[in-house]
Formats: structure tokens, C-alpha cells, sequence
């Protein structure tokens, strides 16, 4: 520890049970955003969390309304020079299904062997709270925070954002910022730190197979015609080759390969195969060959089947050739793809795989972009730095497999570039019974913040 | 004509009128046996119809109740030394929506250029009828009938015969015949008249693949674990080869290949393929390389999906990896294959099929033997001469694609030789709205019964 934070550490260890009681009491609202009858719960939850923001000295303390549930917005803007950063959390919370799970209820939270349980605990009121902390130990010890900051929580990301983006766009104009930090990401495997730095981009389509006119009457017809379910599955089955490759023409054409350097980075990431297996239940893993685990989930293209059905799916047996059949696929992409070009190359295969004797087509869904996010960004570099400082060693850098909405759109409606820092340890159960967050993480992360925030001060982000 | 009928055919002339009214009559009862708010009509129905048998001479006449609707018997056993027939038909009928495409009503029967419309006019009230009126006409002329007969009328053929097997079975000491003649059938293309020969078995099965312990994010799992979905479609799709052959080895191996003659058989019977196309809304037949469709239809086996089920299946996208996918998989057996060994040779062969890291399996759910009367039996024989007589040409001998369960039931619970000798046109639009029936062919089934009769009282059966 530097000399330099010694008076917000002291803070920060004075204040630790006030700060823990308080962590626990935001805990305590179910904030569960999916589920209607706790919408009430979800206003409480923003309005204790504007109470403390208020309380820890930001301004423009705001629950701005949505048709959803509230926005919280706060700020504060005293740091001519520095730079700005919009800070990204969300105060929701998922259901709590199957509660039998639970060893104590969900929103009664327990403190044991180091670590807080409760639902929200890591994902995300736990981030939350940290930063709120963060900017709370600046403002009180020292009057000021070293950057400008504005703050925008939400109340909707367990269920979809879905007013998320129209806020953005609606509030544009007050939400100049130069970085984006969104905190809903963790740690690695073995809770080591982790910066996200790769985000895999989406193209989502639905593959129709349309045969007879009505469902017929497998006896009748059966072997005379083409069956759209037979069709689908074949036409599915040729999209990958024996080796696990897309097996679209031009699908690969765009993605930046792997340098031996990314190769390397990921390599020395400490990846248990073993419990990565076990954590989901299946015997065996699979994948494109000639590439990691790793480098499949993060750095190469896939193409799944999310669902299908067609024809008879009850109880015992009904003899028909279904009319027709559906399937919906997916891919997740990465630099440089197109999502665009890459559905149209899909569909061209489709429509070339499709028999005599039923109709074939693609239609697309829904599309977003890949992104990466360079290593060597300052604002990344300084995060790096701040992890290395209170956690005692170096980040690493991942390349998560999915695509986080939120930061797209703080890419593309406020053209802010982001860095996904976030805290939570890896077996921190979010989504699922007994979630919790280790408090060495969580106080770690209030200190990682302090720090940030100052190291950003001095650094040119524009 | 023959003279031996004169006087038979001179009643059927003059009571022509009155027959069509009492057909009109039946056809006015909407014994839909499916909806339970119409389980009066079908008492009606059978009230109705054991009334005419009692009015047409016939014995022991009884409204046999069930736990479903009541079947009908009646018998009449004077012709001591002649064989006993067993005679099969339905009382209920096929719901009626889309009702909008009725010209008119379903239960308003009109008679219009030959033709009677209404629901049940020829699946299987008129066919019920004209094997009343033919009894009819033997016992009113003649005061006997040539053979002794039994009538087994169902009221629940259109739901699933759900009660029949068991009837058979309570009553199996007093159904004792030598015969079973189920008047269920028709005319084949081009109104040609035809006697159903062959009935395809059946193996129906489920076939499960079980991944993820839950439904995984697409976005941190896809492309480094197994997709049931995937594997589902990948697996259906090896169970064809590219010429349309079942790909299971031994699949083959008891099938009775087609004979010569039995080629020639098929190729004879006049089949419009573009109008079969037209008649199902599809541009193109597919099949098993080598073979006609006839063949595929009715001699050759099949492997179809029923239908197929597996992860998302709503509007939109949902980017999940489906835990599990699933599919009702049947085959359609010929003479000689066994439908528990055809189980297992697919079993075997999905298991071969299945990778690591997902659970494969193929359930068993039910199961039929194939059939298949041989054209040279006397009982075909006899009734080939009594349509040759009527209609003035020799019968086509047709395996249907189908199975007839009630034709199965025949054979294995009361062991008889079943004769499935139909009437109806092959434009009757059965199950569909303004289904109708020929009257040249109602009158002409009338005529045929009376003659089959006389002919099986010298035909030595057993």
C-alpha cells in the first residue's frame, strides 16, 4: 500500500462494520425485476441506494422513472481536466428459484468464513455498494473525488434493460462522459483479477422448413415425401464439419486470427477443465479442433442451435409428418465479423442445403457487434495497475464468450469506449441459490476504486 | 347380373328411395365421438342404428354399453354349416371445423349430381348402412341369410377406439366367426374398386439427448460443450442415406422383397402423381431410391420424425444452449420384420451414433405387426368375384401405407383372417370438410355384400 491513499484506507477500515450493515440492509430488499409483485421492492431498492448516494456526497441524486422500473442516476462534476467516467451497476436482483436450495433465505443475509450470502450479493448490488463506498471514502476524507463521475444504475438488467436504451438515448445530452466502467463482470477462475477485454458479437436467426400443406398421416405418406423435420435436422447437422468447424463457405474469412501472443495470454489463464465440466454436468467437453477450451469460448466464432420443434411433441406417439419445422440458430462472433454478412452467408448455405420438395429459409432476428477492447487502452492499463496495487498481482485479460448489452450500447448510443471491471469471485453462484460475494473481494474492489479513480486523473483518455 | 339375385335385386330397386331417406336420416345425428357434448348424439346414433337392425331382422340386437360410447351388436346364426363373418364398421364420425368450408352443413346431408355430402356419409355411416340394407334385403325376401353373421358397430373409431379391445376381449366367447370383414376402406384411385391386402406395421420410439445438468448461457458455453439440439439433428440426419435407404444396418434384413408380380401389381394401378402432389401442397416426391411411390407406400419401410422438440421455441431469441432435445422417431414395417428387433437395430444404431458429453437414448412406446391377407386366400377370392360382378371389373389389390389397429385387434384378440373390403370413393374427403359418398357406389357396395355372402356359403374357410 502507498503512503499516498493512507488516510482513505483509514477511512475505509474505521467505517468496514457500518459499511457491512449497510451492505446487508440493501441486501434485504428483494428486488427481483422479472417478477410484477416485487415492483414495489425494485422502487425501495433505487430509493435506498439515491439515500446513500446522497449520503456519501454525489449530486443530482436522481430516480429518474422509466416505464419500467427507476433509473438511478447521481453525479459529480467538480474536476475541471480530469476526466469523466459513467460508472454502470444494476440494483435488480434475479428470482430466487427453486428456494429449497437456499441454506438461509435468500434476502436474509448471512456473513460466514468470509463471505456474504444473499441474493445480489455479487450480481450486482455488491459492485454497487462498492463504488458507492469508494466514492464515499474520497468525498469524506478529502472533499473532493480526483475525476468527474456520473453514476447510472439500473433496475431492469435481470430482466432484459429493456428501458435502458431509450433512457440513454432520451438523456444523451447530460451524460457526456470520456470511459465508461461497467462492474457486473468478476474475477477468474481461482479468483484471480480480471478485466474483460473481448465481448463476442451476435447474429440470431430463424431457420423455417415448410412441407405439406397440413400435417400428414404417417402411414399414408410416410416415405413418399420429404418430412420437414428430417430436412431441418439434416440441413442442421451439415453447418458444422466432423471437426467441430462452421461449415458455412466465408464464415471464417473475417475473424482476426489468434496471435501466438493471445495464444500465450490465454494459455497461462489457470482454466480447471475438470470443474468447468463438473459445474455443468457433462462428461466430456467439444469444441473446433485445433483451438483451447478457452479460445472457443472467447476468441472463435460458434454457431448453436438455442431451440427447435416441429410436429408432435405430447405424451405417447402420433403418427403425422409434421407440416413443417423450426429451428432457431444463433452465432456468436468475433473481430472482424460482420453480423450482417455473416447472416447472409448462413442463409446462402441454408437455402443451398434445402431439398426438392419443401420451402427453406433464414430470417434474422437480431444482430450486435463484436468488440474488443485493446490491452493496452490507458484507461485498461490503469485498471490493470490498480488491481495489481490492492490485489498483489496482475490482472489477466478475458475475453468473455457472450455479448453484455449495456456495454454495447455505451459504445454505440454514447460512443464511450468501456472497461468491464469487476470484482465477484468466480464461484460466486450468481443466478443461482446461495450466491454470494467474498468480502476480501469486495473490500479489495472499494480499494481498487479508490485508486482508479485517481490513477485516471492523470491519464489522457481522449 | 346374374339371375340368381333377380329377386333380391328387383327389392333393392323398389326400396331405393326409402333407404336413402333412412341414410339421410343417420347422417343427421352428429355422433362426434372426440366432443364430449355430443356423447348423446352418439347414443342416438347407436340407438338409431340398432333399431334398423332389429327392423331388418337381425338377432340378439344390443346398445352394449362401454366406459366410452356403447358399441353396437346383433347377430344371426340360422345357417347351420355355413361360416360365420364377423362385420366391422363405426357409428361415430370426424369433428367438423373448419366448419366455414362446409357449402352446407355437415349434419344437413344433400344429394347433389351422385353424390350424398355430409359428415359421415362415407367414413363410416354409409358404409355402415349398405351392410344393413344388404341383410336387410336377404332376410325380407328370402327370410334368411346365406351365411351366419355377426355386426360389431363401434362408436369410437374417429377417438382412438379407446374401449373397443376390451369388449372384444369380454366378449370374445360369444364373437366366435370364421371371418372378419371391416368395411372401413375404398376404392382406389380412380374409383377402381380394391381390397386392401396389406397393412404396415409400426415401431414408434423417442429418442432423447440429455446435456447440461440446465439450459447454459450460449454466450460462456457455446462452442466448447456439446448442443443436444445439435446432436438431436445430427442423428436424425444419419438415420437416411443420401439415396433415401434407412441407414441402420440390418434394417433390411427380413424385409419380404417386392416380387416381380407384385411390382407389375402396383405399377398397373392408375396413380396420378401430379394430382397427389397437388392434393398435399408439395412440388416434389422424395423416397427410396429404386422404388416407386406406390412401392414406398405401401411395401417398402420407412423411418420418419413425428416431431421434434428441444429449447427456445418462442417469439424472438433466446440464447440458450437447450439442456436436452428430443423426437419421436416411427418407423412403418412390411412383412417380414419384427417391430422389437427393428427397436433395437435403431437403438443400437443412435447409440453408435451418439458422441461424448451428452446421454443418448431411443425409448420404446409402441409397437404393431404388419399384415398382409394373401390375394389367394378363398375369402379375397370370393370378395374380388362379388365386385367383378357388381362394379364389372377385377378389384385392385392394395397395401395400404397405413395400419388399421381395429384389422390388428381382429387378428390378435378373436384370431380371424380379416377382409378389408371398402366402398368409398378416393375423392370422399374423409376427416375433411364436404366429405360425400358416391350413391353408385353405396348401391353398388349393397349388391356386392348381398353376392359376397352366397359366395362364402360354399367357400370353406378354415
Amino acid at each position: 500500500m502507498t503512503e499516498q491513499f493512507a488516510d482513505l484506507e483509514a477511512r475505509l477500515d474505521e467505517t468496514r462494520d457500518a459499511r457491512l450493515a449497510e451492505y446487508i440492509e440493501f441486501l434485504r430488499i428483494p428486488s427481483i425485476s422479472t417478477l410484477p409483485e416485487h415492483a414495489a421492492d425494485c422502487q425501495r431498492a433505487a430509493e435506498f441506494l439515491a439515500d446513500r448516494l446522497r449520503g456519501a456526497g454525489l449530486e443530482h441524486v436522481e430516480v429518474a422513472a422509466t416505464e419500467g422500473h427507476p433509473v438511478v442516476y447521481a453525479d459529480w462534476l467538480h474536476a475541471p481536466g480530469a476526466p469523466t467516467v459513467l460508472v454502470y451497476g444494476h440494483y435488480d436482483v434475479q428470482p430466487v428459484d427453486p428456494l429449497e436450495l437456499w441454506v438461509k433465505p435468500p434476502f436474509d443475509p448471512r456473513v460466514e468464513d468470509g463471505r456474504i450470502y444473499a441474493r445480489g450479493a455479487s450480481d450486482d448490488k455488491g459492485q454497487v455498494h462498492l463504488h458507492v463506498q469508494a466514492a464515499a471514502a474520497w468525498l469524506g476524507v478529502r472533499g473532493r473525488l480526483p475525476i468527474n463521475l456520473r453514476y447510472v444504475f439500473e433496475g431492469e438488467e435481470e430482466s432484459g434493460s429493456e428501458h435502458l436504451d431509450r433512457w440513454l438515448a432520451e438523456n444523451r445530452g447530460r451524460l457526456s462522459a470520456d470511459l465508461a466502467v461497467i462492474s457486473d463482470t468478476g474475477f477468474f477462475d481461482g479468483n484471480v483479477p480480471a478485466i474483460t477485454v473481448g465481448l463476442r458479437g451476435m447474429m440470431y436467426a430463424q431457420l423455417d422448413v415448410l412441407g405439406p400443406r397440413l400435417d400428414l398421416h404417417s402411414g399414408g405418406y410416410g416415405g413418399t415425401v420429404r418430412n420437414p423435420a428430417t430436412v431441418l435436422a439434416e440441413i442442421i447437422a451439415a453447418l458444422h464439419d466432423a471437426e467441430g468447424h462452421v461449415n458455412v463457405p466465408g464464415f471464417y474469412d473475417d475473424v482476426r486470427p489468434l496471435s501466438q501472443g493471445d495464444r500465450e495470454e490465454l494459455a497461462r489463464l489457470p482454466f480447471d477443465e475438470a470443474a468447468y465440466m463438473a459445474s455443468i454436468g457433462v462428461t466430456a467437453l467439444w469444441g473446433e479442433a485445433g483451438y483451447t477450451t478457452l479460445e472457443r469460448r472467447g476468441a472463435r466464432p460458434t454457431l448453436d442451435v438455442n431451440g427447435l420443434w416441429g410436429g408432435f411433441q405430447g405424451e405417447g406417439a402420433k403418427t403425422i409428418i409434421p407440416a413443417h419445422a423450426h429451428a432457431k440458430i444463433s452465432c456468436r462472433l468475433v473481430p472482424d465479423q460482420d453480423p450482417d454478412r455473416v447472416f447472409h452467408l448462413v442463409r446462402e448455405r441454408v437455402l443451398a442445403l434445402a431439398p426438392r420438395g419443401v420451402r427453406v429459409d433464414l430470417q434474422l432476428i437480431n444482430t450486435g457487434r463484436p468488440s474488443l477492447t485493446p490491452i493496452d487502452h490507458p484507461a485498461t492499463r490503469a485498471a490493470a495497475a490498480a488491481l495489481r496495487e490492492v490485489f498483489g498481482r496482475d490482472p489477466v485479460y478475458v475475453r468473455e464468450g457472450g455479448s453484455v448489452p449495456v456495454a454495447a450500447s455505451f459504445e454505440s448510443i454514447l460512443g464511450l469506449p468501456v472497461v468491464l471491471l469487476g470484482f465477484t469471485p468466480p464461484d460466486d453462484q450468481a443466478h443461482a441459490p446461495n450466491e454470494s460475494m467474498r468480502l476480501d473481494n469486495y473490500e479489495g474492489g472499494i480499494r481498487t476504486i479508490v485508486r482508479y479513480w485517481a490513477a485516471l486523473a492523470s491519464t489522457p483518455l481522449r
